[in-house]
């Protein structure tokens, strides 16, 4: 859910922000959630309108769970210990506004700006910490040689380690890892260093990862891998390969694109895993 | 101003939070407003309650602007260029909901998760990015060795890189670094390699940096930083200090600890001059 504001189909444009945002919202979650098994909001999209932005962001998610889907709020936050604290209290606690399942954290700050989401892992929520990011300047700092190996392993490395105490029976922990798909030999590199880290795969479609490039991050088993495509889902009926559907049919692009995708990166993990 | 919930004085503490937020915040920002040459708001403390934190915020940081003060938020973002993009114009942009002059930036995704706030820097806007934190846990990631060199030296420097076309008349780059008071040896090492460089020194007062240990941060002109006091100077009201003053009266223990904690800071800074 990247409802950017001059993607969105032109009715809903010529609507109040918060309207507009709530309803494209609200129309998505219910026309996917037969299909996904999570949806992850970028809260930025919401934000940008400051606090009505956020009235539509906490009925879009609160109706997402109520229909079962599993929800990831992508804040990137990152603060300072008892600056943290309510960060998590606003995300992970169920008596929090925006209550969901798992939000993105940026570890720059280290272990105790996670400890306050951490210690909501118990009741069943869950974090991923970035390790490796999908834009094109991700290695101005994640590049960087530490002891002879790229800084975003190392970090990887810590992630494991931090979320070693939230290993459930599945064999994944609690905190995941934000590795981008745009970057494919890392993505394979940390699943080594990795092997049994849930991963965050953002850069599928819109920006640029291809099938092929996503199978790569799955483990040994085909698993523990959630990808995220955001705008070649949502505004699908712009997209030339969907012009048989005229542009006020935008939810069924939509589910078409979803079911789409999901047949690619199906086939692409299966050849990846005949090859192994 | 980083109202957190259970340090409020307690008439407020029985108010509805968003009440609550605004009149202590209102409060605050005019009682302060002839003293202080900047705010910096925590958006954290507002966000945790969703979009009725961000109401009060936004009504906070208009009057705060409206009576001169120049007012930085301190919400640490950092996120793919797109959606980069979307946080610049809700903190940046004169039309977003919460207009201010400064944000924090997390440069974990590197440079191009800045820019688009420094495209509002040739508009009077700027940003302090994080370098060094004052939290117990910064060590983590910061301190990693890259090629002989703390993490948080290299990053400082790409600081300066991406700040050097925004620099002002006054020697100063629009894009300045939050370096911890907390740690006054890597302080004063930053300092060392980023001499033009300002800095939004957090972790004096209710952290535990002393002035002696701020000083260190200053330039050859004994100029050059924004020092952050947050709880030390809102919550005076609690501090055996002030004790001669009843709670009621916490406006004005905040009057006093600011005053005092300036006097001191403009002591330590004279000292060291003297002795450089």
């Amino acid at each position: 859910m990247d409802p950017q504001w001059d993607l969105l189909p032109p009715p809903f444009r010529k609507l109040e922000p918060e309207a507009a945002l709530l309803r494209f919202s609200l129309e998505m979650v219910e026309s996917l959630a037969e299909l996904v098994p999570a949806m992850k909001f970028q809260v930025a999209f919401y934000e940008r309108f400051g606090s009505s932005g956020f009235r539509a962001l906490e009925q879009a998610v609160r109706r997402a769970r109520a229909l079962q889907i599993l929800v990831i709020i992508d804040c990137k936050r990152g603060d300072i210990g008892s600056t943290a604290q309510e960060y998590a209290h606003a995300y992970l606690d169920e008596e929090g506004p925006l209550a969901c399942d798992a939000v993105t954290l940026n570890p720059y700050l280290g272990r105790d700006s996670l400890e306050p989401f951490l210690a909501f892992f118990p009741r069943g929520k869950g974090a991923f910490a970035l390790v490796r990011t999908s834009n094109p300047s991700a290695p101005d700092l994640q590049d960087l040689d530490v002891s002879g190996h790229p800084l975003f392993e190392t970090v990887g490395e810590k992630v494991k380690e931090w979320g070693s105490p939230f290993v459930g029976e599945n064999g994944y922990s609690s905190l995941g890892a934000v590795v981008g798909a745009t970057y494919p030999q890392e993505a394979e590199r940390l699943r080594q260093v990795l092997p049994e880290t849930f991963f965050l795969l953002p850069g599928y479609g819109a920006q640029g990862a291809s099938e092929a490039d996503i199978a790569l991050a799955f483990d040994r088993k085909g698993e523990g891998v959630l990808v995220n495509s955001s705008r070649a889902i949502l505004f699908a009926y712009r997209d030339p390969v969907y012009v048989d559907l005229p542009p006020q049919r935008y939810l069924e692009a939509s589910q078409t694109a979803y079911k789409q995708a999901t047949n690619r990166i199906r086939h692409a993990i299966d050849e990846r895993m005949k090859n192994r």
